[in-house]
């Protein structure tokens, strides 16, 4: 568990503070679909089987969570997700994918490795406005103590947070991006003020669409070839291109964003991978 | 049926609103020819008939629409376009165009993700323009009562535009774009109004060539690369060369628009496509 | 014949008109030696009869034109130009080649899709110099009925623009282009005139080298990924070199030229093309 | 040895002085796991075994070192990293790898070429700095006998810097990158002294950082295409995210730094490497 | 011989003047050395002996020369460079080259096409200075006659570099360059003095390392991807980065240059090349 106190002390910095939870691989690939088809319906089978096994096994609750998903467009046929405690448990997943039988017909697509981040200075705003909300002033002993106990209840909160499972919607939509560095328009230039202001409008376009849409945010500077990896869960699709188009004319993403690629997938259990290995998509639930 | 009178109510913000209608799917193959010109006859002729069957065979009015096109120049040999009402329904096209005979010939070489979308201020423009031409004043009882009527005739056209037919004209141009987001110029930094205004005047290119190119817009932001595909039809082919070239002229288009790559293709129907899968362009209709 | 005296009234738009011709393909294929070293002698010759006169036989005059070029570098191998009335023209010659015994040897590297266009705004200027060059002034009864004669003139000779041969010369060179539309400067932003005054600078270097280069302009916007598709041929492929280096220092290229990939052909007949075949390359004429 | 006398008076210069040690080779590859799976047990343990003793066989000291990583994400599965004294020393590692058995199963992902270098700046002004904290003064015979000294010092320590061993930790982040050189923003365009400020302000992070990452920075203009590949060696995988995310706004990188595709690998032993080649990697140490 | 003369008069324009020599060919290849391996002992032999005879065969002095580099990296295996009086002559060596047993084995990786030119401003200045250092003063008739002697020997040169062999340093390293054509900051937009100012200056880093670094400038506007090839030959690596590195200092590169992909090769002669075909490279001279 992440010393919450001991970061808040380097808040003031102009570098955000932030709190790092599971490490998160999505990966993408094709099926050649004409040689998996030319497989004996047993071996087919099977290898289906034994696949969707090793995607839908429940993952034990403080190992992880993993999930597989059914891509639209030629970008890909298969997603995976996974979140895993270390770097180590992450590369452990994939080798143990690439010893599947099925793994002889995926080819690569696409992959992402990121770790899920909670924005410190967000967790203080909220503790801070809840102590505030009560009526304490900062300085007095009752705040003193009301802050300890309020910092727990915090710390609980993001646990749920960076150890969460994965969201369980019908839909994800997943993409990387940055903030730019442009030769006028570069995020990294701004104070910290100003980009909290911007950071906080930009929360509030999010928290609207808080009931209909789950973001796992997962930052990958130094880990991966973007700054973020942004996952969005919802059972409306549509739902994406409301969030994502309204975000785009906040100055948070209408100036600053840069954008990789899209991936849209829709969740499958165990029966709808088995029955997406024969073609067919199951009627969603 | 989108609710057009509680969409209006949102109308004031920066964000242009739209109505959301079928799910659209674009994919571009090119064809193993020589692997394909290696099947004895009768297996290929079979092959071409599944082919032709699964792709021309009609769609349930209710659930969308499908249509086949030779692609010109090496970027493919053939492009399917499919409109449909959900995700899941695309993705069970594609699931059950794996699964054809001739999928074994064919490599993947494009594809396009969107959703047609309607802007709601431009179908209130419509509106309140039928309006005051019939001369009545807003505020007045008459303007509201007319307003209640003009809005259920909207809905009624705009059904037709969200839930309509692939236009049937012999070629259709596509192509993915964006507003560009430039570090000087940026279409979502600017004011309603001012982007307003620039989507007036295009609006005005776009009706010019109204009788000989039906335009289908889809939005994706959210759900692919780009932020719109576009789709014109028409039986005049040099039509879509002078129609981009004069939009490009257009501030709307001059300063802000960034385009992807551009897709040709010739209608063909079943007996069209059997012929062309024999490597001949059956004499255009 | 497109009707110039119709467009003429069209040229005091922004937008320049254009008046368009036949459709042109480029392809750009790698041969694939060593499977192609390794069939039997007699099969081997069989296949490059049938590519040569496929290659080389006359189109009739009225449906347009093909040559085929050996390629230098490892962008390819051979380069077919195609000029045809249609789209529908231009697809079924794809479709013809696709069948061909060489095809399976060939690997598509690249191809462009434009059609030739001569500009209405330099059609005029040149009619109206020569009107000007006999004393004739505007306005007076000798100069409308001059004008009329002249047209008539000016259409034959747009004909034989439009509807061309493929130049003859030893060497070709062919590269894309677009017109810039950066964020401060920007082609398609500037007033009519001023892109008029910069073309005629441009056209200016074109003629100077208008003995040892024929310029083959199409436009391809709509069409294709660029704007136009620019063919240079030449008995002498140092004047390659030298034309383009020298527009580069023209304000129109210097400021606003974008520019794709750059292929070099060696133009080949029907023996060139079978002695390329077996390896080498037939002595320059 | 580098002459580090020699090479001082040349400071003075715009151009940053640098010495050079080993050239660094960084090499990913992607293995074939369904072809490496099909190999009989004897066959792929003995090649498992020839390849792991051909990449943990000690390196003579002065002759450079090797390691082995196994890479997360479908960026590869296994990096090499190589130094070694002369360009045809990695050239004859390249060779002696590909003579490897189980080279028939790797696929080339990614290379970086690049040599270890030392700011001769950095140096002279650490030993100015420690003459300086002796009370010594510039000019005085004390100070230049001391300079001597201090500069033999130096010498010693530069050595362990330009031909040291590759660092032992757990994970590696390698990626290449360059100094900005854009129409506003360029880092070549500035005055040395305004770089090197920045740089001393860029070092203070990295030496806030030390204890838990080794740096090693190997320059690369003229041999590669970035001018700079950095490799970060940490036990702690979240921390190459944070010193990283912290420099993003540092201005030597928030205005100056661009940066190319970041590759994370996991340490590996012989024993690990022939555990992972059997699809699973060992417990970490 | 090219007419310096007649050229010379040309050279007030704003369009520099240049002589071009040779034509030049870069070729890059990966070599499947799984395939190559698992040739017969004889065969290999056999194919490296025709490849190496192909590959070091001396050239007719007038007909140009011909070298082959072993590549360090992943970004090619082999290396071979090619001068040649004409584009046919080029592509007659290619065209034979791809009938070498050993082509099987080769996948292209890279390719240059450009010509070998030299600057008619420099030669100019040369000679003018000459005189200068003679005390001759422009416009006595000393001058005048001192000029045509000086013309004459500077034509003799100018065959050496432009008619030369392939320097014969160990190593090389090949980039391609373009001049920046930015929005801002645009080579082609400034003043012939200004342009001639910073190349002056630019030539006179190259000069530094004359004794170390050979330099050959080909053209390719107008025939491949970018402006220039340069080849930097050197029996010294480290030189590379020493020399590509100050330059970038100089404002012709800090601000105008904009770089393509870098090959480092290390020179082969016949008995290297059968030697590093069966996987080690010899000992360097």
């Amino acid at each position: 568990m992440p010393n919450v106190m001991a970061s808040e002390e380097q808040a003031n910095s102009e570098v955000p503070q932030t709190l790092e939870g599971w490490y998160v691989l999505h990966e993408v690939y094709r099926l050649n679909w004409p040689a998996w088809r030319s497989l004996p319906a047993d071996r087919q089978t099977a290898l289906a089987r034994e696949a969707s096994d090793w995607s839908v096994s429940p993952v034990e609750p403080k190992r992880g969570d993993s999930a597989v998903y059914s891509v639209i467009s030629q970008k890909g046929d298969l997603m995976w997700i996974h979140y895993r405690p270390t770097p180590d448990d992450i590369n452990a997943v994939e080798l143990s994918f690439r010893q599947l039988g099925i793994y002889e017909f995926l080819e690569p697509a696409y992959s992402y490795f990121s770790v899920i981040e909670v924005s410190l200075y967000e967790v203080m705003a909220i503790a801070m406005k809840r102590l505030a909300d009560r009526g304490l002033k900062p300085g007095t002993p009752e705040h003193e103590s009301a802050k300890a106990e309020e910092m727990e209840r915090q710390k609980a909160h993001l646990s749920e947070r960076l150890y969460r499972k994965i969201p369980t919607q019908h839909y994800v939509c997943f993409y990387p991006m940055n903030k730019r560095r442009g030769e006028q328009v570069n995020w990294y230039a701004l104070p910290l003020a100003e980009r909290r202001a911007m950071m906080r409008s930009h929360g509030t376009i999010g928290h609207k669409y808080h009931e209909i849409v789950t973001q796992v945010i997962a930052g990958s500077t130094g880990l991966d070839d973007w700054e973020w990896g942004v996952s969005l869960h919802s059972d409306d699709a549509v739902t994406f291109k409301k969030l994502v188009y309204e975000m785009r004319f906040d100055p948070a993403s209408a100036l600053y964003a840069e954008f990789g690629p899209f991936y849209l997938g829709i969740r499958t259990d165990a029966v709808g991978l088995e029955a997406l290995l024969q073609g067919h998509l199951p009627t969603p639930p």
